[in-house]
């Protein structure tokens, strides 16, 4: 088993003449995966009638006979313009009525009969003729769902949805609230997607929406998976997700990919661009489920997308590379093989850059090539990790609704305020979900979670019980799945666990600093967010200082069963932060990778080897 | 005569259990007034030929058991969606032509028939059952009106409004000044309200669309108020006014409203939200000719759609609904009455939060039910003030019509300027208009009067003559109701009465500050607005010094008949203000509630007792 | 020959007692040429089938008989809400399809065939009625060109447009890189603007738009042009630029006018308002190939479309319509005579304002009239320049296209950055073509020429070639004109002009401050871009210190042919750059209009003159 490298490789963008010499520069490389056919819909098929597959034959035969793998993408995420113009219904149609057009890309509603049909037959027509072919390794199904459409297709299936999640009418208006504002719905056929209004919309109208679209995107990628899979079982399938993305739920999705992908593309000018990337790269081993995973893409660039595009420095490539690697990937791909001269992304990085092979980044690439192929022993291992941070789309969704009470609130600024300091003492976590399994860590830290389920409640109940150490941040346990606050205190159906009553939350404006006394940990600074609630039955370790909720507890900590429960009320200033996760770690019995590594020293233990990963400029040494 | 206490009362939101249980904790905090039904549309007529109204009969019945009055609303501000799925050209249609749907609140077109129909058929049968209905103490018609619409409905009663101001085609076609830019419509049919257009709109086109919108809303209150008074000429009608909201001439709508009521939700993080408060309570106590107003919503917690939403702090709703009886409030009603577990608003504060009544909010709510039940004698008196503060909605409208000089000038910002500081030094004012009557004021400022009606101009000029104080800010005097530029100079119709001809206005940028000379009163700078202006009869008080408007007068004073008209060409510093204003108070013999308070400390004159309202933390000790 | 004088006139405005008052005004001030009739269509004719021209015979005869001279506009920038009613399909649609109405102005659709029926005919008719008029003097058509639409009608011209341009479905599909995300259009009926879509737009489809829509109004142009030409061949014709306006291919235009002339509205408040003034006039003057040239509009007050319409200070029009005369406008022309007291523009500036006579503006004005009238030997001459600045449309657009790697990087701002240092350094530039004709400037600077064509290419190479020195800005010679990135290193075909090769572009954000080594000229640092170069032939002048471009060069110098060809690959601070384009003058023998004059003071020679502008406050000495 060896790490896979390479990345997309569009031949349709190239003449004939261009192809071999690619071939060969990838040979030069050390490529030995490309994922080819993204947007090759058009080059596909030209008409509707009719398919050109000649091209394609040409490429993945050049492309075996080198012994280059293939990922084979079906097409579908951006159809031909033939598509649109003979059907203006595939279109999609904003919240205001205007459909989007192409000349771009995503151009498709997912619930369109005639988009639907469309994609299946292109889909089927590629696997009947590839399915058995000997460069084949992968299916690659669409590319980055999350796109959206409020049209009237849409709309009959939304119904048919909420029918299926709420039974009757009478279930769904109670659901939805609708005795607020008078929005009670007479007849299903009054239903509509979130369009435009005058005034805000119902919550759950939006969050049903929002799932709605992730399930319809969903149900687009398993006819296609079904399609290929149908044609040859062995091949695995998968999807390209992309870092921390709203729009698709990646726990019900990656159920139903044989491997999960990541398209990553962290910010060279941000100085936290790699405990971001970490983060992310954390959360796709999590969704397979601790299995290896592919990192799709990454640029070995600049991504053109970004208002200012800075390349990566060298080196850089290499340093995330081996970072996914650490981290549980088995293939290191990029967008793109060779830089396109045309089109949107023509200012986009690739590993053949528009210089040429003679330029530092393919030399880099080149580089890359040979010492991935020589990290031998570490494909399909996998990394061992004693903490586990909740994530959950659906709490995610709901706490960015509108009108929530802070508008800065940010999801995954609250799993990063955890992450980040559990990543700079090099503690390893995975991501999990609230319903468990939970058994396995050491330590679960719930961040934020606005929303809990039934079932969420009793696996955390269950795994403190069990003798588990929790973490929770402030404005958890709020609301039900149906966007229904729980009454009688906060976090609901979670205080006996935290030993806590939350009466208000009170979210603090910009410039508001918060002070803390904690004697136990030192006295911190909190900003963003505090609570008005009192202890009920847990330790007060921090207390608010002064103002209005003077004597308000900040951290609270309560003995639960055989474990430790911990509910952080506030936003705590990041040193503080790390000091409470130390001690909790070391409560818990959660240990570093290496201990005492210098500051940009990053290590992570996968398999037998542990990679250590150095993000700052200069030399460091290691004793 | 006694204040009135409570909230807004949602039942529909709760299963019928829960209203005993919120009858009997009303009776605990001391409720005698709820306002039912303001959005119960879809509740009561769930289809649009049967009406439900037995949990309303139930409500009504628990309610006036208990001895609880209520302010029963015609549901009409959202209609259900039943409405707008079968009358389409119900939902209103922005300039851009896209309809806005249901989901939201008030999805309406003021002018589509079908709408003022359905709404008129609902108000009737609710009239028709609860006319006589012994808990029946109020009619609230309606809610926050102030939605536009853009359709053909709209277009067709636009023009007949403009043919009842205008007279015909060649009178309105002068009007709009037309011959700029090719604009001259040759037949009605072609005028439409302002529309998305390539560039900058028709000024009075735009203005006049505000215009009209306002009239239509007052068309639907006034049909609702005219079919609930038909059943019962007993019951005083209302509609719940905003804070400062250009939408609807207060005006013009508090002369068809029998008690004029308010909703208000100042920010409990502005330092200056108890001074801002205070003026919009003397709105609404000018625009009801000085009688009693209601405090018609307040939030006991936090207003849900702040982007920040914090939440009052301990005291702080005692403090402003205390303020609102001190300047003339008869009531004191919040919303809402039980915080709602669903809908978009499930986040703002209520009496009873969602912690349930052992909570410190609805302890505070207990506490002020008891303290303004014994706050006898103070219902129905007046509050005296011998100052007038000029307050026009057209001049509002005008000056903040696009490309006018300077986007940053705004009308309620230039009205603060001069209340703040009379605020600070507790004299009360009243608000008026500039046509009167004025008699009475020993003082009137009109801080900015862009545009003057001859009415206006009469009125002024009288008032001062009769020996009245005036005071008048910048950009004042500039275009008459037609929102015709005046020509000879500045302020127009008023140049004999201030004794000044301004030949330019001189807008500054953000940073530039100007530098006045003042013997009189001090020497201070000015920002964001200057004018290039000449003494021709005024004492010049304070001039420029430096810069292409040296020696240009900055304040000039004008004795006009018996009186004194003093002219202010610019935007001094809060400090010069104050003291000019102080200044202009001893001469005109205006004094302050009580003298010689500490900072922070509100006093207002209410009937025989004088409230005494302390804002900032700590004590303060008066001698 | 003498220097024309005057404004826009509008007297459809106006009543006919106005009328003599303004000629006799006119008069007072010296008028001798005034604009009448750009908006004046719904005036001549105020339904379809009548024309009404009384009223201007009326006013071109008082005119003439005052010896004041007409420019006369077509009235086709703002037809009548007559035909938009009655041809809903002449209202311009906005990507998003919306129709925007009338009610402003510019609501046509250039390709609608019933708005070039209408237009054609308006202008037909006037010209059949005033051709041979004898104040006659000059043809005004339409007004500031530049609106967009994206109808069907554009729809249908854009792709007879595409085919002219690329021949087969092919050659454009070839063009457009439609193999991208699947855009091959299978057919012409499929081709579409850029209209609302999902992601970024296929760039080519973008520029290729922006050139239709400036070719679209060009033909408009062209019709009108002909149709008043045809009546009188001897009346030269124009169309009012504005400042650097990317809508409209300057050169392209030009190249179809008699005189160019511009509108031109320097902001007050800003510092370098007199030096962008400069450049636009210098662009003027270049695009009529050095022909004196009218400046058509300014205003002698505030510009009222500006967020703070500040008006000009004392002396500050004459100022700066010294220098339009300067830099070789034989006309100062305003916007406009007489102040609207209606309309969108009741707040700009005018010769007459508001306040009448009796004021400075007019005061300013009369004694302008007067100056220019004793401003002999002016009209006609040319301005003498040694240095060329390249300035290309189609790059310009090209830079500023979506997901281009710095979203900051702005044409002009480049185009600035060098014009700058050379006009305080009082060194007159032209602006010229990339394609030349170039060999008379002993110096060529290319601040930044994204797009090259190959004339250009061959063009700057022959120049320096044959003795001449160029200096060329970073993000050079990246594309050719169907926006095909070149491969191989940039500045792609002028790589063995300047001896260098770039590898990679390196858009540095906000705060990054690179530091450049450069002992010929002295350290400085850089901001915003940086290239990864290396010299090929060029001798390394200036190069990177540390940081990921440690050693790179960051300005170059190379010897080719006869000449030599400087490549500046980053954006110096001002002082820097100044310091390099002295040294490059010096050595290519530029020399100043006149040396050694004191900061503020700005020279510049016409004809037998040299004229002297002071732009500081107070009084500077010459010696």
């Amino acid at each position: 088993m060896t790490l896979l490298f390479g990345g997309d490789y569009n031949p349709e963008q190239w003449p004939p003449d261009v192809w071999a010499q690619d071939v060969r520069l990838m040979g030069e490389a050390g490529v030995n995966l490309v994922t080819v056919g993204v947007f090759a819909w058009a080059a596909l098929q030209p008409e509707p009638g009719r398919y050109t597959f000649g091209w394609l034959d040409t490429v993945l035969g050049l492309l075996g006979d080198a012994g280059i793998g293939v990922a084979l993408a079906t097409p579908t995420a951006s159809p031909p313009p033939w598509l649109g113009h003979r059907h203006p219904d595939t279109l999609p149609q904003g919240p205001d009525g205007v459909r989007r057009t192409y000349g771009s890309r995503n151009q498709y509603c997912p619930c369109a009969p005639a988009y639907r049909r469309a994609a299946l037959a292109v889909t089927e027509a590629l696997a009947d003729r590839y399915a058995q072919h000997p460069a084949l390794r992968l299916w690659h199904i669409g590319n980055e769902y999350g796109t959206a459409c409020h049209c009237e297709h849409c709309a009959r299936r939304f119904r048919g949805w909420l029918a299926r999640r709420y039974g009757d009418l009478d279930g769904f208006n109670a659901a939805w609230g609708t005795a607020v504002w008078s929005q009670r719905y007479a007849e299903w056929a009054e239903v509509l997607p979130p369009r435009r209004v005058q005034y805000v919309i119902n919550p759950l109208q939006d969050l049903d929406y929002q799932r709605f679209v992730s399930d319809a995107l969903l149900e687009c990628f398993i006819a296609e998976r079904d399609a290929v899979r149908a044609r040859n079982p062995a091949v695995p399938v998968t999807t390209n997700f992309m870092d921390f993305y709203r729009h698709t739920d990646g726990w019900r999705w990656a159920a139903e990919e044989d491997v999960v992908s990541l398209d990553t593309y962290p910010d060279p000018n941000d100085p936290d661009a790699a405990m971001r990337a970490a983060m992310s790269k954390d959360v796709m081993r999590s969704l397979g489920g601790g299995r290896p995973w592919l990192l799709m893409e990454q640029s070995p660039g600049a991504a053109s997308w970004r208002p200012v595009a800075t390349p990566k420095r060298p080196g850089l490539n290499r340093l995330w590379s081996m970072q996914a690697v650490a981290r549980g990937a088995d293939a290191v791909l990029h967008f793109q093989w060779r830089a396109s001269r045309q089109g949107a992304e023509r200012a986009h990085g690739a590993m053949l850059p528009h210089a040429g092979p003679d330029s530092r980044v393919f030399r880099e690439i080149r580089a890359l090539g040979r010492e991935l192929a020589g990290l031998t022993g570490v494909a399909g291992t996998t990394v061992p990790a004693d903490v586990a941070i909740v994530l959950d789309w659906d709490a995610w969704r709901a706490v960015e609704l509108e009108h929530q009470p802070h508008e800065g609130f940010r999801y995954v600024d609250r799993l990063t305020d955890y992450y980040a300091p559990l990543w700079r003492a090099n503690v390893t976590c995975d991501f999990a979900r609230a319903a468990g399994p939970l058994q396995r860590y050491r330590l679960v830290l719930a961040p934020n979670l606005y929303q809990v389920t039934p079932e969420a409640a009793a696996s955390l109940t269950a795994y403190v019980e069990a003798g588990g150490t929790l973490v929770m941040g402030p404005f958890s346990g709020v609301a039900d799945p149906d966007e229904r606050i729980f009454t009688g205190g906060w976090p609901g159906p979670l205080r006996e666990l935290f030993g806590v009553r939350v009466e208000e939350h009170w979210p603090l404006p910009g410039g508001e600093r918060l002070d803390i006394a904690c004697p136990e940990l030192g006295d911190f600074t909190a900003t963003g967010w505090a609570e008005w609630s009192e202890a009920r039955g847990a330790d007060v370790v921090a207390a608010v200082r002064g103002g209005p909720l003077d004597g308000r507890p900040a951290i609270l900590r309560h003995r639960h069963g055989n474990g430790t429960a911990w509910y952080v009320a506030t936003l705590p200033e990041p040193a503080a932060l790390a000091r409470l996760l130390a001690r909790v770690c070391a409560d818990a019995g959660v240990e570093p990778v290496l201990p005492g590594l210098p500051p940009g020293v990053e290590a992570v233990r996968r398999g037998e080897r542990v990679f250590l990963l150095h993000h700052d400029d200069g030399r460091v040494e290691l004793r």
